[in-house]
């Protein structure tokens, strides 16, 4: 069960300090911001963070805090 | 690993005593007010609470506590 | 990180034999009762409840169990 | 916080061997049984179990497992 | 509490080399298949595998694993 | 309780480093890539991954952290 050992959330944590796209589930919302800390839960503090709404961008909001179970995925912004 | 040291709830935990904003998922709804206390579930212990709905100040909520897993982000009221 | 002594679930401890209001995540609907017991999960064990649907009283339920993580709120009633 | 000894998952044991009303989170169904075996998720082992959609009765299930996370509330059946 | 000993999940690990059918929280569609692991989540893992829309049967998934938490019954294939 | 042994998480596992479905809950959604990593809560490290809405192809997401609870299936590509 080696390959266990590389778990994703050490993905996670090597995005920090950088930017990042959150996907919130059951809303057609996403998060863009700088990934300040991140823990076991997924659980994201985040600074810079602007609001898209179907791919628009909407409200800056900022330093967040966002809970874990409620993202659906977390991808490094290309 | 060091970058994890700095957990989200710590943020949080140094928003006790001051205002903050909690957005529920799948609501149209805010919640404003003053932090009392946060556990590591983000279950908030609030007072001084005020409901918005659609950014329309809605009800007085007073005292409230707020279960963690059913909120999408808190942030400092700025 | 003394400010998260005094957890969340203290409040709701102090509730217990006291009337309080129970709001259910994604429903209009609040539970009306006095909280018997309660559990680190936020498990309420609550009894002479009622249910109120937009603020209409609605059936008696009596001796209720609800789990935890569906609760969006509780408070005091005042 | 002697209070918190009498754990509202006591009242489900309780409710072991007897019938029971349990309400699904979001779903206008119930189910009626007889409780069997409860854990510390709530997740619930019943049988002579009947589905009820808005208080009409409807399919029997007879034993089944329900996942402690989707119930809303569980009452003895009076 | 000697009730609480015989656990809803020992009902489950009972049914494994056995057909069984899941129901999916919030949408209309069960699994029915031959269930091949369980474990405390109730993450499980069936083989032969097919999808039910409305009862009718739908596509054939062959071999997949289901996450617990939207699992909201599991019962034997009668 | 032997059969408890063999997890539905092994079977996950064993799936690292190949192609994989993944079924989002309540969305008509899929991401179909390579599985990287994966740990106990079903969290999922891929990469190439393709989003599928109503089995067209969408979107390519590249790499991609998929938070566990929001899962509902996992299966190998066939």
């Amino acid at each position: 069960m080696a390959v266990s050992i590389v778990l994703p959330i050490k993905k996670v944590f090597s995005l920090v300090d950088s930017k990042i796209v959150v996907e919130i589930k059951d809303e057609k919302r996403k998060f863009q911001g700088r990934l300040i800390a991140v823990d076991e839960y997924l659980n994201l503090h985040m600074d810079e963070t602007a609001e898209y709404v179907d791919n628009q961008r909407g409200r800056n909001l900022g330093t967040v805090i966002i809970r874990g179970n409620n993202i659906l995925t977390i991808s490094p912004l290309i």
